[in-house]
Parts: C-alpha cells; sequence; structure tokens
C-alpha cells in the first residue's frame, strides 16, 4: 500500500480557466487519488472581489465554499501549506509579480499565463531555480497542446530548425469564416465579438501579440537560447481583404496567421503574420478556433500537434497535468542561459527568404505590366505565377501575382520602385510552403 | 560551472534504429554536452556476428569503432559502467530476456521494441520497480509521435474515453497508394516490397498483429489499466477490394487501418481493423506512411499528434529523447496495477456500437433488395444510405450499403440471416466518425 501524498493548491483567481481547473479537480479528486496516491486540496483563492466572486460561481454551478475564498494575494503565496500556486489571472501585472512571491516562498507554480511568462521569464526562473521549486507552463501555448514537454523532453536531443504554428484561436476562427463566408474582416470580427470567440477589445489577439508571446516562448526552446517578444516582427490580420483570401485561394492558398520561427545556423528568424500555406498542407486545414504547430527537426522531420488552444476544461487538462507532474516529479529547468537579454549566440534577421502574394492596383493601360516586373526584376525578385481579373474600378484593375522565394527587403525593395501613378501596392503576404 | 555528467549507454543490437541512433548521438553529442551537461557514450554494441556488422556499418557510412562491438549480451547488459542499455534488436525474444536481465543489473532500459515490450510488460516494469530503475518506451508506438509522455504525463489527470490511430505505416501505405492509384492489394503490397517499404513476410503489419501490440500500449496507458495483446480484436487488410476503396469514397469515406480503444465506465473495446472515416477526419487526410494519433478525454476534448512512425532519424530522435530523460530524471512508473492479465476491472466488449459498410452480391431480380432489408431489419439493423450499380457479373451484381450505428453482433447475425441462393456478403468493413 502506497503512502498518499497530500497537495496543497493556492489560486491566483478563479475565472473561467480556474473554474475549468476547479471543477477537473473535483470531477478527478478520487481517480488521481486511486491511482497516483495524491490527495489534491485547494486550500486559498485569490478574488477581487469576494461577494461578486461567490455571485458568479453560483451562476456557473460551481459550488466553491465561502472559506477558500480571499481579497489577499499573501494569504496564497505565503501560505506556508500551500505547495504548489496555480496562476489564472492573465495579464502581466499583477501576476508576474505574484507567482514570484510564490516562487520566493518555495511554491511550485503552474501557470497558462504567456504575456507575464514571456516578458518576466528570467526572472521567474531565477526565482524558481534559488528556491529550488518548479515553474510549470504547458498551458501557455497551445492550451492542450504538449508543444512545451514534446520541445523540453521529447525533442531534447533533435536539433529544430522549424516552427509553424497556428497559437491564436480567434484569429484562426476570423480567417476561418472569412475563407468559407467570403466576408470581410470587420463583419466576422463583429460576429465573433458577439458570439463571445474575441474580445472585445481584440486587439492583442488580431494585432498578433498573443501569437508573438507565444511564440517567444516556443522559439526559445525549440532553439536552446532567449528568444524575447521584442525579437518577434508582427504583423495581425486587420488589413486582409476578403478578396485576397479569394484571389489566394483561386491560386492554390489557404491564409493563415502563423507564428514562424527558423533556425539555420546561428541565424534566427521569428515572426507573427498572416501566411499563405499550399491548401494541401496539414495545417491548412487546421479550422476555426483549433489550433496546431508543426515542428521539423533534423531528426523527428516533421511533427504536427493539434487541439483545442482554448476553452475552460481542456487548458484545465494541461494545467492539472503540471500539477501532477509538480507533485510527483522534480523541476526541470530549461537547458539555456537564464538571462532576459536575446541569446547572444543569434543573429536576428529581418532578411529572411519568403515568397510573396502581391496584389496590385494598376491602370489599365499597355505596358503596365511590362514597367511592373522591371521593378521587381531589378530587385532579383522573380514572378511566379500571376492573376489579372476582368474589370476596372476608377480605370485600375487588380493585378495579382506570387513570387519566387527571395529575401524580404529585396521585395520590399521592388514594391517600393512602383510608380504610384501607375500601380499601388494594395496588399503583400508572405506565401510559405 | 555546473559539473558533466558521464552517461554511458550499452546498445542490443545496431542494425537500422540503431544505425540511427549511432549517427544523431554522434551528430548530438557536443550539443548534449553544452546544453544539458551529459557526456553521452557508447560503450558496448551487441551484434550477431562483428565481422558482418563491421562490414554493414561501412557500407552505410557508419564508423562504429571495432573495440565497441561484442556478440556477448552480457558484455552490455553486465557492464558495471553501463547506466543505460538500449535495445534494438526487434521481436519478443531474446530481446524480452536481454531487457529483463538489463534491468536486474540496474540499468535503465530504452526500447523502441512493441513485440517484446506487449508480451513481457509486467515482468520487465516489475523488474524495473525492483531495481529502481526505469523503463523508457515513448519510440514503441508511432516512432517520433510523442504520445507515450502526453498519455502519462500531460493528460494524468484526465479522462481518456477513445483513441484513433493510425500506427502500422506499412498498411497506411498501401492503403494510401490504393485509393490514390485504384489498384489492388497484392500488386500495392508487390511494389512496397520491392521498394523496402513492406517487409519480405508482411504478415505482422498487414495482419494488424504490429498495431495491436502498439495498441494494447496504448489503450493500458490511457485507461489506467492492463490491456494485452490478447484483449484486441483484429482483422488485417489482406481482404480489402480496390471496388470496396472507391464505393467508400463515392459515399464520402476514406479507408485506413485503424487502432481503435473506447472506454465508457469499465466497459473496454480494443479492435484493429480496416475502417472507413468521413473524408473530412482529420485522420482520413494522414496519407503513405505517416503515423497519426487521435485522443479524445472528457476535459481536453479532441487533439492529435502526427509525424514519422519509422525510419531510423525519426525512431532515433525518440530514443535519444528518452535516453536524455533517463540519464537526468529519475524513473516515473505507469500508475496502474502492474500485473500481466487484463484489469479486472475491465469487462472487455465484442459487441461494440459501430455503423458497417456492407457489400454483398445479389442475384438482379426483383424483390431481392426487401429480402436484403428484411434480414437487416430483424435484427433492429437500419440502413443509412445504400448504392447500387448497373453491371451484371455471372448474374449478380454489387449492392453496398452502409448502416446506422448498430451493435457488431447484431450486424453479424443479420448478415447471417442472408439466402445465398439470393446473395453473399462479400464484405464487412466498420465505419466510424
Amino acid at each position: 500500500m502506497q503512502q498518499i501524498k497530500q497537495v496543497s493548491l493556492g489560486f491566483l483567481g478563479c475565472g473561467n480557466i480556474g473554474g475549468g481547473v476547479f471543477r477537473l479537480l473535483r470531477d478527478m479528486h478520487d481517480e488521481l487519488l486511486a491511482r497516483d496516491h495524491i490527495d489534491i486540496v485547494i486550500r486559498k483563492i485569490l478574488v477581487k472581489d469576494i461577494e461578486e466572486a461567490l455571485e458568479i460561481n453560483a451562476r456557473k454551478g460551481l459550488d466553491v465554499p465561502r472559506e477558500l475564498l480571499t481579497e489577499n494575494a499573501s494569504d496564497v503565496t505565503q501560505d506556508s501549506e500551500i505547495q504548489i500556486v496555480c496562476e489564472f489571472m492573465g495579464g502581466e501585472q499583477p501576476a508576474a509579480r505574484m507567482m514570484e512571491a510564490a516562487l520566493n516562498a518555495s511554491k511550485h507554480v503552474v501557470t497558462a499565463n504567456k504575456v507575464a511568462l514571456a516578458l518576466n521569464w528570467a526572472q521567474l526562473q531565477a526565482a524558481a531555480e534559488r528556491s529550488g521549486v518548479g515553474l510549470w507552463y504547458e498551458a501557455s501555448v497551445g492550451g492542450v497542446i504538449p508543444i512545451i514537454r514534446v520541445l523540453s523532453v521529447n525533442l531534447e536531443s533533435d536539433r529544430i530548425d522549424r516552427i509553424y504554428g497556428i497559437i491564436n484561436g480567434t484569429t484562426n476562427y476570423i480567417l476561418t469564416r472569412m475563407t468559407q463566408e467570403g466576408k470581410d474582416y470587420g463583419e466576422i470580427l463583429a460576429d465573433a465579438q458577439k458570439l463571445g470567440l474575441a474580445e472585445p477589445n481584440p486587439e492583442a489577439d488580431v494585432e498578433g501579440m498573443d501569437a508573438a508571446y507565444k511564440l517567444s516562448i516556443l522559439a526559445s526552446l525549440a532553439f536552446h537560447g532567449r528568444v524575447t517578444y521584442g525579437n518577434i516582427y508582427r504583423e495581425g490580420i486587420t488589413g486582409i481583404q476578403a478578396e485576397d483570401i479569394a484571389f489566394g485561394r483561386e491560386m492554390g492558398y489557404t491564409l493563415k496567421l502563423l507564428g514562424i520561427a527558423k533556425r539555420q545556423g546561428n541565424v534566427v528568424e521569428t515572426r507573427v503574420h498572416p501566411t499563405f500555406l499550399p491548401a494541401s498542407h496539414p495545417l491548412a486545414r487546421v479550422d476555426g478556433s483549433l489550433n496546431a504547430i508543426f515542428v521539423h527537426g533534423a531528426f523527428c522531420q516533421d511533427m504536427m500537434l493539434q487541439g483545442r488552444g482554448a476553452g475552460d476544461l481542456p487548458t484545465a487538462s494541461a494545467i492539472c497535468g503540471d500539477i501532477v507532474e509538480a507533485a510527483l516529479t522534480g523541476p526541470r529547468y530549461p537547458t539555456f542561459e537564464n538571462t532576459p537579454e536575446p541569446c547572444p549566440d543569434f543573429t536576428f534577421t529581418d532578411n529572411w527568404l519568403t515568397r510573396a502574394y502581391i496584389r496590385l492596383s494598376a491602370v489599365d493601360a499597355p505596358g503596365v505590366l511590362a514597367r511592373v516586373s522591371e521593378c521587381f526584376g531589378a530587385e532579383s525578385v522573380s514572378i511566379a505565377s500571376m492573376l489579372q481579373k476582368e474589370g476596372t474600378v476608377n480605370g485600375r484593375v487588380p493585378l495579382i501575382f506570387i513570387t519566387h522565394p527571395a529575401r524580404e527587403q529585396a521585395i520590399r525593395r521592388a514594391a517600393a520602385r512602383l510608380d504610384p501613378s501607375i500601380c499601388t501596392l494594395e496588399q503583400m503576404i508572405r506565401v510559405e510552403e
């Protein structure tokens, strides 16, 4: 008969995700006791306002006992009986400060908070190592997708050279609906907001910040060196037109907001932007609010992991996997130098090799095509395919082409050569294979 | 400056996979030394015949030094300096006996051998626990797909109720080519054998044994109780006709050899058989020798992991992930009772709920359809869709239909009711959603 281990948790926050974890642990308590010999008990839950929290929980059918609730963070982070602090507040502060306080008080910390982690990772990791406790964050990227453990453990002996991630469910939902319904960004966004699938202030999602925080975590682990949020080039989806999605489709491509991290030698590129993928690419078929991460390594070759990137219960599943790991085994620290600065071995480039979808608005006159070709040819950017549609609007026609692989800066220089009296650059979307 | 940890390995076998691991460790040695502070050294390699091994390795460009080779297993399993024994022999014996000897001599064991593991797991696990060492087998199912760690760690606090796996690359390759080229099984098999993608004796793959060994490992971990090879219903792909694939396609389905494990309460069903999936199912698009595993749990919901199920380097990546884990952290044992017998809590059923694709050969005469419907109706199996083609062969026509969900045994009883003078059952393929 194995001895039962008591595991006391403290929660920082108890909103959507915290509620999911509460529900999972209540539901699974006896099973985890029977099979893992751990008796997981929630001792304290930090909330902003106890009365309000009781009311919200009652509405959700969550019977969180009043005596667990506190409005004082140190009741959680400093409670001598709490071994694991779970942070569910979201946002950088005060979440990061509270996590650091918990780590300094020798408590393991489990978090799903990519913002607080991405911006304060070095400090939090240092606190964990000083106290000899662990910092777990499987749920911080891709929800239930096991990418953190796969990069840190399964692929530890591999050499990862490429990650493509659909790591923001809101933008994938919007782009999927734009693709399926042919509607414009604004209309779908408004509908997604109505359905609760986009925030009232959607900036962090649609401008790609959320994906960039996550990509900085993934790239750091995959490349074994710090990649900060500031190292990531970022473009959101607010400038995407329905017609771009339609033209891309006609040419065999599907539009996704991708987090891309590539490494060749010590040259690293990390970027978040709308990306056309061939319709046959496995990521092109990941629709709606699903997330998926594609990894390529020297040995593992192609791998893809797909699952729910958000939602209270899937996120709770990932978090509770971390809680059990924290309860049963010791911490395992990332194997790269823990500095807040970007890894000095890396050269971050903004001049990556890419193909590009270009949409121009050109005057409908002879010789225009030749002059456009000249601008791109002058920068050694060659054109792989072209689409020209009939139908003049204000004397102009859309002219769409996809380039062969070229350097990002060369493509930009070529576009800058265009004579605005003849044609203007309306859209540039990168194309990956 | 962290101290360097010496890690000495012994190999049992050095064929395709062993060669891949040798290559990876040679290539990654300095990186692993730098980032994980482990100095991995191969001390001994068991081969059948030293001269032959030298010749084969030379042909493959592998410079395995002669002094590492031995023809004596105990030079590996009993060497006092070896900490981790890696088994690459394949087949049940003598691999299982040698792994047990190594575990008894307090060496960690890393293996990709699903046969030896599935048939001797309890004994090997007991030996590991007695010696306080670990038994690692991430590469035993799905090659580089991280399913073992995901089931044991990430999803430890979840309640898995369904697994669908494409876990045999050879049969997926054959079925993919049959689907794409419309050719018959025998022709594609012969070609796959010529290309080295199917064994000269393909039985273990095409009859589903390989998938069944793997499924027994997955189901045991997912359901937290022993599921043995003998608990698994098994049908191979040798009886599949090109026309079945074509008819299924016409009705919107794609054929895959699936390992299926479901649990509802304590009722467990585990089966390996050809399965029609809707063409829109993510597994339906996993083609060629790729593997993929689809998991559904009460909390995580749908998850899919996809990657190379075989090949020397992908398998080596998974194995070396285990080696580094064995070197850096302690063992973590499965959380179910370690008996060789099937878990006594489970009721294994052979009467699962399924839809079925049925192909009959029927006389081309009035009233036949009514009499067929009667046979199925008498067993409460109702028909969801039907396909009848023109063109009589020997006075008979193919009659194809897909049933609504029904009990397996009811479908079988209905088929047994058919009057052979009117129609015969030519094919029955289960359909999952």
